[in-house]
């Protein structure tokens, strides 16, 4: 039985809610935890109990970087992401998880590509990392993952199946874990596959903007984008693999001061054009940056004509998402985004030979959220 | 006699007004104006006349850089700056400019530093540059200049006199110009005598906390800190000299991709601070400088200590203020700035042997502002 009387109806078509038990705080501006401390973080005197026999989440893609936010912003975008299915499972070791199934939700299709030992799967790691911070013991978990991310898209598809994970484990025993404790896990499971950086799990989790001040203590600062405005992402999705680690090692060991000052100063302005809700203003700082965008486009076939044609099609701003291939344009309504990202996916074939799906997506600012349940 | 009928009375001490002409628009949030253009910028038809017979105006001081800020922000201190008188004078040319006296605030005393050539002063080049953005040749202009604060202190000096001149002269032909415009004039002054900066100049015509995003074209963005928020800042002067131009040179030529990750994010995270009016968050930032902060503070001695010491007593943040030598720390309390004053003079004394003097002054919310005027 789902449990929709308790739930909130955001965006997104399918009933949803954001973290529902009152024992988990509503976010804060700054959260503040330790994060180099080994895991399990004790936050509870005695193993939790179940109260839902199975859960269902989702958390959502996201952009990180950002241009000059690089490796320390990123956020949500709507109605696109991961599902994981979570069940008491009494056909598991108590306090083991396993993988039932990952599938892909664009065609239904079995998912052959992940993992399904949850030692080596995004959504199992962190799953197995929340587990150990509630001292999971007595109840064995089954769990299914619905891919609706594609792999290596920079859209930051390990950081959702682990953000909904996380929160399918925190949920099912009643969410006593907060926020912070969530992206440590989420963090955890980003180690292991694609570096120690949260600008991806952090807004999975959390919805909007996040800004990650520091990882020792991790301190997340949530830039909240005014209700009032509208944000459109033009995302474009070229049929091309670009590795996360040979985007990183394109990039240089150093910087001249002078980029060095215009990056931080770009930094700051799209801060504050996010906090001000100033659309054209976040465009122009996110098309600035000078250090790691003109490494890694031209490691995109057609990126640097696809930025420009995003930008003379009308798009506020235009860069890479996350370490690409996807390029990420800006604009305030969905109808000129869905033209600007036709003129995008012209260019990645003219330019690149590349063919490319485009999509206009609005702001999450939910974040990673029960969507159902089946009380115990 | 004083228009006081007409003004507005902020904090200060003097009756003061904002710019007072309704052809001046309320600052915005974003500035953007070309910077490359050669002066003057025409925005009359005609030379405008003069409304008064003499104006006095006032300037704050400023604190550029705030840690890891690094030549994009500043903002301005209360109750602390220059203040210019300008008058109408039949003896002097039409179309020029003279400077009548420079006295020190503090005593009252003649200055013997500064020239008296326009061309080679802050004041007399902002002054002489908003008589060309005007196009004023049938009125000769006498300016004096009180020096309230000390050179090379690292609050803005050379700013705050630009700043009040270029207000004294707009203000006197009816306040025609932009704030931009004036932003311009400050920084042809600035550029001269120390360097192609707004980041003293436009806070302090301003007010708050500015940051520049761009200078060609010139983009300013006004970061309001909350009024409902008390802001402190501790200011320890010691009684040292720290040329701007040795303390450039102290400065990397590079920077490795990971301090300039680490300051980028600081950066953005001060601003997230300022608009989201944390102090703590503020403090945090403005402390966490890795690039600049490290190579110029071990060039002051004893500034190591005092920072320390600033924090050691409550201080929520402490840096250099510009290139220094003056050490500025952030609290929330005028009581708690005045203790945390006396502990950095003495960790001045004990370990840099250099006498200081503190003084705990708020934020300026208005920045420079025509004080009173003879209409004519």
């Amino acid at each position: 039985m789902a449990i929709s009387a308790a739930l909130k109806l955001p965006s997104s078509s399918s009933p949803t809610s954001t973290f529902s038990n009152p024992k988990n705080p509503p976010l804060k501006t700054i959260i503040r935890c330790r994060c180099n401390s080994s895991l399990p973080l004790k936050t509870l005197t005695t193993e939790p109990h179940p109260t839902f026999t199975s859960v269902r989440t989702f958390a959502p893609a996201t952009v990180a970087n950002l241009g000059p936010g690089f490796d320390f912003l990123g956020c949500a975008v709507d109605g696109l992401g991961d599902h994981v299915t979570l069940a008491v499972d009494p056909q598991v070791h108590p306090g083991h998880l396993s993988i039932h199934q990952i599938t892909n939700s664009a065609n239904n299709s079995v998912n052959k590509k992940l993992s399904t030992n949850p030692n080596f799967n995004c959504a199992g790691i962190a799953a197995l990392a929340v587990m150990k911070m509630l001292d999971i013991r007595s109840v064995g978990l089954s769990l299914s993952l619905e891919k609706g991310l594609p792999l290596g898209s920079g859209l930051g598809s390990s950081a959702a199946s682990a953000a909904a994970a996380a929160v399918a484990v925190n949920e099912l025993f009643g969410g006593h874990l907060t926020v912070s404790d969530l992206v440590l896990a989420g963090l955890e499971s980003e180690s292991r596959v694609s570096g120690y950086h949260a600008d991806n799990v952090a807004p999975s989790i959390m919805g909007g903007f996040v800004l990650i001040r520091s990882y020792d203590p991790l301190e997340l600062i949530e830039l909240k984008f005014p209700d009032d405005k509208d944000l459109f992402f033009v995302l474009v999705n070229p049929d091309f693999e670009a590795p996360t680690k040979k985007m990183r090692a394109a990039l240089p060991a150093e910087v001249s001061m002078s980029h060095h000052v215009w990056n931080c100063s770009q930094a700051g302005a799209l801060v504050a054009s996010v906090l001000q809700g100033d659309l054209r203003g976040l465009g122009t700082a996110l098309s600035s940056d000078r250090i790691v965008e003109p490494k890694r486009a031209p490691l995109i076939p057609g990126m640097e004509a696809v930025k420009k044609a995003a930008i003379e099609a009308g798009a506020f701003g235009c860069t890479i998402s996350g370490s690409g291939p996807t390029a990420v344009a800006i604009i305030d309504s969905e109808e000129r985004g869905r033209e600007i990202g036709d003129r995008m996916v012209e260019a990645f074939m003219r330019e690149g030979k590349l063919k490319a799906t485009a999509m206009v997506r609005s702001l999450d600012r939910v974040g990673a959220r029960l969507v159902s349940g089946i009380p115990l």
